[in-house]
């Protein structure tokens, strides 16, 4: 039986060891220092081009990159911390999964997108990129919070990065489609995967670990300090990888303006759907999200700002419903145990996203974008394409990455299920003790209450 | 009764959706992309003038906007979860303040400051001053803390914007003053004006609620996070909507030095008012952030180190003095409720930033400023006013500050007054459990504590 | 006996105002706005030469300054609130400390490094040092937290940084080593300068506070938040001095692969070194930051992102073992009493670092670097050294740091030895109420605790 125990002695740091020193065996073959972080190659183009040092791209992408990050580690980190059990494993495990996922996505990233002359170059944008693939893994991760081994976390970032790199490929480069933001390839999928991984790993008893489910005050404040960050940054999010100039700014300023009407919206649909006309914070943690995942491939585009604005107010619409109504009947009627509600946040949001992206390109002219096409479309700026047919592919991507997501979270989910990974029993899910040395006098208010009460019942029957 | 119920379940839905309504509808006509954000005139100046994608103002005013926001929802919302059970209530309600806040203003100021051709042209600096704006509306909020309802804070923005756009307009551009870190229009204008709104709001039986007025100590920890965001990025705010190059440059580094000296005096007088020689959290929490408040209109100008300095360390003696003597004064004797000492933290330091803004500004000399008289003092530099007028000018503006603000603030708090909106009764002030749907097990510390206290009187009974 | 007392009311406000006037004095007389911040001289250069206002150093230095200053503040401030009964103490001393040493390291480092005609000329490279020389006090107060009074550690900032400044000039302008990132001048020297402190400082009865040395559930989750910044920002801090361009792009990416790979090490080692396989916090805490730190000598130079990932590695692993099995031996047999682990975090990482520093330095070739050796290494670029001699002083440079840290540290472990500073007993060391008016009602979990048991203890007996 030990192979299938939860004791992580042995098997976590053998996989971390085994991973970590094939990503440094592949790093040393396959990755070099791109022209702008290469001493020599960057100075020979200062000599050559009649450039000067502030224009290293570091200066243009560095800020949004440092905001994603923050996204990724502080935003995701303790967005899941609202278990009142869970801390520990919520902000850790998906400072764990994004450590290793950054490396293996500059891997299978650079291998797709950045080959050149058999080598990977990195830079800030590959940088930027790995961020942004780590997000669609820890959306999954929301999916299955509370119900993972470590060890079956490493495992489901090794592969749903590797699947992650090639849809983004076909989207991007092959059939052309715009994702900024990245609604379709770090939403859809990221969420999609994570929901069929749950499915697979359906888990029949779990209704014993229910009362460790949910949140206590503390918690949800820990919690938000992860929205508000995902909130404030989301503008660099979108952004982060856009064409320079207006492109940047632009997709900023909507994504800005998206996420301010979702939150309104948010707060009305909240506290009209609860029974007693409370707020409910859960709704406010995610829902009011959903107006920068909605906006993920339009907010490049020459949306408007009002045109931001309706896309967010029935982002936050949708999202609230989902938490209220979806979520429960994922559950019972298709037995998809969605911990941290990712298909209201980032499922419905990003398909909804990417329709509102294919929409608004097929609405592309040459009179609002002028000069400014080439950036935004190229495909359509360069006369390859329509305006109405760029739309058309955009919906062709958003099936692809469905079908990736479909499909790959199924099979790594069935990989997931091998015993010897170390998943927590159905009575101890959401809980710290099983992995971590958690404080004894203190461990977590719930079991503190539950100490307290056991005390209290022994004096009772004395 | 039910219309004057706290129930949220029809009005705070309606009240949303009816804003944002009207804020999308007001969008659609008169907003529309600056020459930065646009895609069509970004590219045809970059065309006509030789510019390149890297000349846009994004690159040298997002990573200040950034820093702003931060200030505006984690560090307001953190600072006012130190009240032990309305974490959930301050960090939210200041979410949704500043997320409609934020619209709203782009509204207003663009009908005053940025209507060209029946249009208002929205970017990178219009973000900025929105959420400077919103820091105004939060200031406010900070003196009714814990006393309002969401619908009445929703009002109260409505206006308290609308007020601030006119007094804005009126200082900056029709005065011709100077007040790049709102010491005037931000800061002494939300303290009179939410001080003026607790006023008219007085509640004689607070005593009822006072033990739920205090910290726990998890929620000083909290606040503590607020605190030290606001504190760094303060050089941030200042200096965000500055002039390039000297100007920003100054402007942040007299912020920083003038907190830096702020906080020495609020950690003296801290230990020194106190009866037992303990420091006192609230001090630092609120007092050693005055420093930024009092150089928000000079740390532009040739302030000098030293001479940020020197206010920095006179906002910190007189801010820590304010919360051991003014505040139970205000109470007491002009039956003003300031929940959060937004007196001490910005009424008192904004005036005196406003009064040290009129002196710099009337010593300037074209020695000392150079070509630089440009940027910081135009009026002084195109010969249409001396150095000495400006400070006149200077201190005119503080007096329309005052004056919309304390006129405003009586007008605002009877809109607030009407029952309707759902004001919580007196015993029921501070407590999240009102408005939101508390997680049962652990709702709040103190009130944990009383469930044990219960337990166990019980048993001794028993 | 009073003036033994660990009462603050006379003292810390004398110190404050004291240390406070002493520095304003001093800034009057020494310390002008350098050429990016004063009015008159930028626009005289912004004439002269041709430039425009967006070349101003601000733009490509203070997004990362403010990254230093996260790490500084929250990062520093909140890593060391893991303390259960220790949190106000951590965050503010952390804040009091961090203001005061940075307007005194301007100071002195404007003595050494900055001074012109007689006068320190302040700027934001002036700005990031003083964070910088903050960093190393910051490290020393990690290894006493828990055992100072705040006069004590104001003391220890006045001398420390003084020595700082002295250390940092022989090894940078003397020596001629390069450490951008501090692994010498900022780790290693603030790591043993706070062990030998604390050496001196050793208090025999400390077991007696041991109770109050640990953790609680809630305490780990605010750390948390002071690690995942330092993680995030590490990059920032490395790369914030460098020369502009390729140099800090690549310090930048090296120190985020060291990063990434250290958190797998750190996980790896910390399952394996648990008798249970269970993770522990204070590794996750701690350990995972070692990247950082052994990178800070060498993430400037061409140390290839698969070098940067070994060095990661290996920090994880050692600063793991360290946390195990050096910290309790440092304890019993040394009798230096580390509450932070610091010798683990900065100490070991930090002289590892150097010497990574000298061999990538003396493996430096001309076909590697082209023009930019000039940046990395201006010595050996301009013929004056070879690279093997580079690294010879480059190791010369970790012995400077060290002679400094432990001379430096004892000596002034003596002066924090007098009595009148009101250092705590042992009985009352790791705990907010001696210098803090701690909330009534909930003051510290493991108080909390300790409350509840008494009462159950008394139903108990009744």
């Amino acid at each position: 039986m030990s192979g299938y125990s939860t004791n992580m002695r042995v098997k976590l740091p053998l996989l971390c060891i085994i991973l970590e020193a094939i990503t440094i065996l592949l790093f040393a073959v396959f990755v070099r220092y791109d022209t702008e972080t290469d001493a020599h190659k960057w100075h020979q183009e200062l000599h050559d081009h009649n450039k000067t040092n502030i224009d290293n791209d570091f200066y243009y992408r560095y800020p949004s990159f440092q905001d994603v990050h923050t996204m990724i580690f502080i935003g995701f980190g303790f967005l899941m911390t609202f278990l009142k059990c869970y801390g520990f494993s919520s902000v850790a495990f998906n400072f764990l999964i994004a450590a290793f996922g950054l490396q293996w996505s500059t891997l299978i990233q650079g291998f797709f997108h950045g080959f050149h002359d058999g080598k990977i170059h990195v830079g800030i944008e590959s940088m930027i990129n790995a961020d942004f693939c780590t997000g669609a893994i820890l959306i999954s991760f929301g999916a299955i919070l509370g119900k993972a081994s470590p060890v079956q976390l490493l495992f489901m970032t090794l592969f749903e990065v590797t699947l992650f790199g090639i849809n983004e490929y076909i989207i991007l480069n092959i059939i052309g489609a715009k994702d900024a933001g990245g609604s379709m390839t770090i939403h859809t999928f990221g969420a999609y995967f994570g929901l069929m991984v749950s499915w697979v790993l359906y888990r029949p008893q779990l209704n014993k670990s229910r009362h460790k489910e949910g949140s206590v005050y503390h918690s949800d404040l820990f919690a938000m300090i992860g929205t508000i960050y995902l909130w404030m940054f989301w503008p660099s999010f979108n952004s982060a990888i856009t064409a320079h100039g207006d492109d940047q700014h632009r997709t900023a300023m909507n994504t800005y303006y998206s996420l301010a009407a979702c939150t309104l919206a948010t707060f009305a649909m909240s506290a009209l759907l609860s029974g007693e006309g409370k707020l409910d914070m859960v709704h406010i943690q995610n829902a009011a999200l959903a107006g920068g995942v909605i906006v993920g491939t339009s907010a490049e585009m020459m949306l408007t700002p009002f045109g931001a604005m309706i896309a967010g107010f029935l982002a936050g619409v949708i999202s609230t419903l989902g938490f209220k109504f979806l979520t429960p009947l994922l559950d019972s009627k298709l037995k998809i145990q969605d911990t941290c509600g990712v298909h209201n946040l980032h499922g419905m949001p990003g398909v909804m996203g990417a329709i509102i992206g294919a929409i608004v390109a097929a609405l592309a002219t040459a009179d609002i974008y002028g000069y400014g096409m080439d950036d935004v479309f190229p495909l359509i700026s360069d006369g390859s394409r329509t305006a109405q047919s760029q739309g058309v592919y955009q919906i062709i991507a958003l099936f692809v990455a469905l079908g990736f997501a479909l499909v790959g979270g199924v099979l790594v989910g069935f990989i997931l299920k091998i015993p010897v990974m170390g998943s927590p029993p159905d009575t101890q899910c959401f809980e710290d003790e099983i992995f971590w040395e958690v404080p004894e006098e203190d461990a977590g208010h719930g079991q503190m209450m539950a100490v307290n009460t056991e005390d209290n019942e022994k004096h009772a029957q004395a």
